[in-house]
């Protein structure tokens, strides 16, 4: 059994870089107290017999041996960066969680089938390097290094040369086939209302449903506010309210909605921010998402169409670049069976969710053996200070985890 | 006569400072570029006769005296500072037409009845220190000087800091009481259609139309893009996109459309900007505009009603500052007389103009006798890159300066 009592002070002990006024995180990937939170993370996982390899995108798998060491690692994975206003659990359970299991084994001194080992993804939240996930996504093969490493953020900063300013660009390839992984769990926060509202305090997840992001251009003509009449204007600004109001109408009616389609703004630039000045550009950025890939390109065809019409209406240029595409997955059934199986020996309930949210196991279910774990959370609120996990709640996740990674392990 | 090639000489020299690659401006008040300025100012001031006055606002009068200089100067004035992305004749063309007349009466050895100062007033164009006409208002009246020091940029810098840091913070009070004109003549590109639509190349201008500024900070909450149900959102982004939606609607039909009504919204800040949270605060920047007092206020309350339905209709919070009024304004008869007297003398037609811009006249015109003459500008484009006035436009409103002051002076 896992201690309840341990994981949550690990946890605070986790949350000792880049805490906020209101309680809740702002640990953007790579930044001071990201690398601070590394330091720990190294620090703590070989205090029970780990060993470290730290890849080519700073992913850092502290590998506990097993009886067969030619076997490649069964990985216990998620995330330890933030949101810039973010809370306690997001990710950082899911590796505290994972680490609770190592003291659980080492304390019984139990030397499992294979390997173990927890990993820790760089930048999942996106939030600094978009997109999402963008690190197990080159160990996945969906992106490449380089294509990676030359991400930038708001400031300009090259996530290679954030990686190598805070120690923590690693030598080993990113790579599922030279640094391989036998399978992936990842316990999660759900960030949404489903087990709240159901008063279920955990669950199986058996997949993820599909997203895709896009940066949205539009251009305008700069002119006076006082002096340019209604009529004669290109407002870059009044053009992309529409889109906003536009993108919001096509997911909240009908067939779409029904279905579970969401489409968001939430990311707006707007130039050249003169009071007085009618705006020339517009920068946008827009999340789109569905179970069903089908709704995702349904829902994007719509929003091309309406773009398109709201430029016209305002002698507006847009110009839409699909940056980021993350299909629906399918978790792996054995690995599924695995956590209801563990689920079920705590007395979870029957709810078995799919992810409204991305996580690093979409990346890693391309190519291992992949299932999740959900952990009930506040009237479902996350990415904001306020996103709270009782802790009992967080100790029947983490034993779930065991039990379903021992079951893996055992088979 | 004004000598029409030296006018556009001087307009070049007085545009070596804050040039954009496209041919615009880009300076703001007070920054590095205006210091050069007006160091460039006191110098081809002082080449014409002038002594200086330079207020605690920055404001720099160049006096060049008559025969009676117990009278106060009569003021030739306008701007030397623009937009982030603004135009080479906006603000800078009434100073150089006023520097031209000076040359004039040089070059004549005219020594007129009263004296006459050259005003550069400070922070015009509000952009980086809003409101606009900011230091003149100052001088008027309408604003202590404490409030105006006060006034703080997009970077956290006040403006007094920032005319200490170039030189510019003078000990003259800045006040028409201590530091009086006898009238106030302000040349100004139209930066509307009109004259350009009428083939008129200047034109009377009889007052300024009514504006205000407002400061809409709207508070939603936080929450994950994915996870989040449609249904139990409250987007600050969304929230703000239909208001501006709104707020463009309410003056682009029925009537007070037709009584030419305007509102714009340029400038929007939203947080966290993350692609994947849901943006939890966003502040606009509104200005509303037209010809009727009462008209500002009736679309002002529209826009209050709208606001808060769209705030209830999504369960956001909405804060509404007014942080500027400036009422209509009508010219004095006399001065306008002498402007039409100059226009028709040199057959400039009979349009006459209520301007749809803010100018320092606003706030002269509170304390002394003020009039404007408009030049037409292409396509009537301004606060833009792409602002432009023809030569032979220029060269017909620096003459119209110089008549109508003449003529003020001699009565
Ligand atoms: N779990 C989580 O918040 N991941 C960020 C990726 C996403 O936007 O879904
Ligand atoms: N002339 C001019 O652009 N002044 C700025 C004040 C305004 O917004 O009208």
């Amino acid at each position: 059994s896992i201690n309840a009592t341990r994981l949550m002070s690990t946890l605070d002990a986790s949350c000792s870089w880049g805490n906020t006024p209101d309680g809740g995180m702002n640990r953007l990937a790579l930044n001071d107290d990201d690398k601070k939170v590394r330091d720990w993370f190294v620090e703590e996982t070989g205090k029970y017999g780990c060993h470290h390899k730290i890849d080519e995108m700073g992913n850092i798998f502290a590998i506990r041996p097993g009886q067969n060491n030619n076997l490649a690692p069964i990985g216990l994975g998620s995330h330890l960066d933030t949101q810039p206003r973010g809370g306690r659990y997001d990710g950082i359970l899911g590796v505290i969680s994972a680490i609770e299991v190592l003291k659980v084994l080492h304390q019984h001194d139990i030397t499992t089938y294979a390997p173990v080992a927890v990993v820790n993804w760089t930048n999942e939240e996106g939030a600094r390097f978009p997109p999402a996930m963008l690190c197990s996504g080159v160990w996945g093969g969906a992106f490449t290094a380089d294509w990676a490493h030359s991400r930038v953020d708001h400031a300009g900063a090259t996530l290679k040369d954030e990686l190598q300013r805070i120690g923590y660009l690693g030598t080993v390839p990113s790579s599922c086939d030279v640094n391989p992984l036998l399978a992936h769990f990842e316990l999660h926060i759900e960030q949404g209302p489903i087990l709240d509202r159901a008063e279920q305090p955990a669950s199986v997840v058996k997949g993820v449903q599909s997203m895709r992001w896009y940066n949205i251009q539009i251009t305008g003509r700069e002119a006076h506010t006082g002096t340019t009449p209604m009529e004669s204007r290109s407002d870059a600004l009044l053009g992309a309210a529409k889109m906003i109001v536009a993108t919001n109408k096509i997911v909240t009616e009908g067939a779409i909605f029904e279905r579970g389609g969401r489409a968001t703004i939430a990311v707006i630039n707007s130039a050249p921010q003169s009071i007085n000045t009618i705006a020339g550009n517009v920068q946008l950025g827009l999340d789109i998402r569905a179970p069903a890939d089908s709704d995702v390109e349904l829902i994007e065809s719509l929003c091309r169409k309406q773009f398109q019409k709201i430029s016209d209406e305002h002698g507006l240029k847009v110009a839409i670049d699909n940056f980021w595409v993350s299909p629906a997955v399918n978790f792996d059934a054995t690995m599924v069976q695995c956590v209801r199986d563990s689920c079920g020996s705590v007395g979870c309930g029957t709810i078995e969710l799919v992810s409204g949210a991305g996580h690093d196991s979409v990346y890693t279910s391309h190519k291992v053996p992949t299932a999740m774990i959900f952990v009930r959370c506040r009237d479902g609120i996350s990415h904001n200070p306020a996103e709270y996990s009782k802790p009992e709640d967080c100790a029947v996740g983490a034993q779930v985890l065991l039990g379903a990674y021992l079951r893996y392990d055992d088979l």
